[in-house]
């Protein structure tokens, strides 16, 4: 069946990670390496009482099929949401419901790559973007991430000198590094973007995991057209919900209608209704944060136990939000190798280089401190530790 | 931003029907112009408890992310219902679980149809399969149906001179026809397909609905390689779960794994686990036994409405199954005319040409009898009959 197989099928590998969290799946192994939500703080009993409530009082109508661009009341809630939290205007008709964020790269690649067509990501970067514009067969071309955002004299200078159609972006405690742009780069970055007609996709979803620091604006409030703004339930209530959105404009939702009603018709309508009335009968503010006092625990222990027992020489990202850091090892000392060492004592993560699509950052790794304990943090940190010493030796 | 749309999106509207359904929205209208199966059948009061107890008793677990794949349990369910309903033996891991059929639609032209490449599709054929496939930009090759399935010299003939890479088919109870394939018809499309090398996809989402004559092979009973057989739950338990599934093949569920995991990283977590407690705790044969019996009386009134009160110079199928059936007016009769007569009378239906990949069809169109009641059926064929004779005369 190899012969049948389209063109931009051929240079697309099953992901690394996914083959990672095999490895990582023996009870046995304190995991750093997976990018799930802490499950202990899914709100379990709303979304029950949630679902009981749209079934019994509506029924028929939540089984039944439903709008492409999705529920309505929810995209009213969402456009609520961002006049509160960014003064951003947004009609709900400029919002589709989709299957998780995820859907939202593959919707927009489908509606604007073409084949050869360059897009600018950044350098590390999320690599469910990587797949999804893959299939597309761009040419991507990344640039550099620095602690507060993007090379942004890079992005000049590739601006100037290549046709760039699209710029992907994760500006808020990007997965993997963890970086968050400043408000200074998000201003620069939409200059650059806005006087070479770059279509901007900004990727949000860990934006309300903010546990320190000040929430900063979103790039739309700086940019009025070819923006497209991504969002996602997954990170603030459940992912097994599998609901996100784009925030798109006029002019481009009708396609994107077109291909997400060629994909899938609608998303899953009784998710819709649940997330609905679980939003309709609980306080969202408070359950994120919880999310946020949780998640900035963990994430105190991690980087308190990696500035006590990494060697000096390790560098590690200072995540003021969402679920990663990063660590940048000496130079020559392979991540690759380590996961080897660091599964022999038990403890994963994952390695740097498929995030970058140029090659390089061998010596680079992901570390999620979401989905993992205190003491398992501290007991992990600590071998994770042992296993990099032992490699620099 | 017209000028930023990728190639694949210039060619594709919005669905027509789509369209039409706006019109049909109005209280007053009979409408057999949806798709929708009758949601009085939907077992709510099951669904509901299904979604209380996975949520009461994993509640973090069904809420996490999940295999790309699809819940192991379910897809083995699924071969397991292949295996008693056409002694097909399937692997579970050859199970891709989708949002919806028409996901499945989309994931296997992502995997397989390159730009021009050549796609048989009935006439009339499936427009939910004409979006998916169209926006891979294949070549469409329309073979007439006839009321035993499609012309096989005709099948033939194109095998013979065109390059092929892709037959899609509906052989029970299609959309928009009603017509279901004979076994002769079956296994002359199988050996056809076969000697040109041809991959099938078989599109299933009615086979279960059969209220007459006996149930046929599936054509990968004939088959062995180059097989898609796509499924769902969509009809036989509820669409808005918008669970289905691909069923293929050892060498290509890597790479459709890929396709799914790059599209949206997996289906509706939840969906996928109250299902399966569903199916579980309830008799899914009893309970389709329902719906075949419902389907089956409101068929009867429409079909026996029309041979009463339609002049004989129109023409209709008599299908043993589904949820359609479909109408010939005589030639140089117009059903976009007739719509617009029909719905001035409060009666609404699909004129057939959009489903005519290649022109013609002005004289068809399709009639739902699923989401009717006979009452409603009795009434609205009634008007029909009124707006056809008045567009005869």
């Amino acid at each position: 069946m190899n012969d049948t197989f389209a063109n931009r099928m051929h240079n697309v590998r099953r992901s690394f990670i996914r083959e990672i969290l095999k490895v990582t799946e023996r009870p046995e192994i304190i995991s750093f390496a997976g990018g799930l939500p802490n499950p202990r703080l899914f709100p379990v009993q709303e979304i029950a009482d949630a679902a009981l409530k749209v079934l019994q009082q509506k029924g028929e109508s939540v089984l039944q099929y439903s709008t492409t661009e999705g529920y309505l009341p929810l995209r009213e809630y969402i456009a609520k949401r961002y006049l509160k939290r960014h003064r951003l205007e947004i009609d709900p008709d400029e919002i589709l419901i989709t299957n998780g964020s995820q859907q939202g790269l593959d919707l927009i690649a489908k509606v604007f790559l073409d084949r050869g067509e360059q897009v600018v990501i950044e350098r590390p970067g999320y690599l469910g973007a990587i797949q999804a514009f893959s299939l597309y067969e761009p040419e991507f071309q990344a640039i550099e991430l620095f602690e507060d955002g993007i090379d942004t004299e890079a992005l000049e200078r590739t601006l100037e000198t290549e046709q760039i159609k699209l710029f992907y972006t994760v500006p808020n405690f990007q997965n993997p590094s963890g970086i968050s742009y400043s408000e200074q780069k998000r201003q620069d970055v939409a200059r650059l973007l806005k006087s070479h007609k770059v279509i901007l996709v900004e990727d949000d979803p860990y934006g309300e995991l903010r546990f320190m620091g000040r929430d900063l604006a979103s790039m739309r409030n700086y940019l009025n057209d070819r923006v497209f703004l991504l969002g996602s339930f997954s990170k603030i209530v459940s992912p097994g919900l599998r609901l996100g959105w784009i925030c798109g404009q006029e002019g481009a939702m009708e396609k994107l209608i077109i291909a997400k009603q060629a994909s899938d018709l609608h998303s899953n309508h009784l998710s819709q209704r649940i997330v609905h009335q679980y939003l309709l009968d609980n306080d969202l503010d408070e359950h994120v944060l919880k999310i946020r006092k949780v998640y900035k625990e963990q994430r105190d222990v991690m980087v308190s136990m990696i500035e006590e027992y990494f060697p000096e020489e390790t560098n590690h990202t200072r995540p003021e939000g969402g679920m990663f850091l990063w660590i940048t090892l000496p130079q020559g000392i392979s991540s690759l190798e380590l996961f080897d060492q660091a599964t022999q004592l038990n403890v994963a993560f994952v390695p740097g280089q498929p995030f970058y699509v140029d090659g390089g950052g061998e010596n680079t790794l992901r570390l999620n401190f979401s989905n993992t304990d205190e003491v398992q943090i501290e007991e992990g940190i600590k071998r994770l530790a042992e296993a990099i010493k032992k490699l620099m030796a």
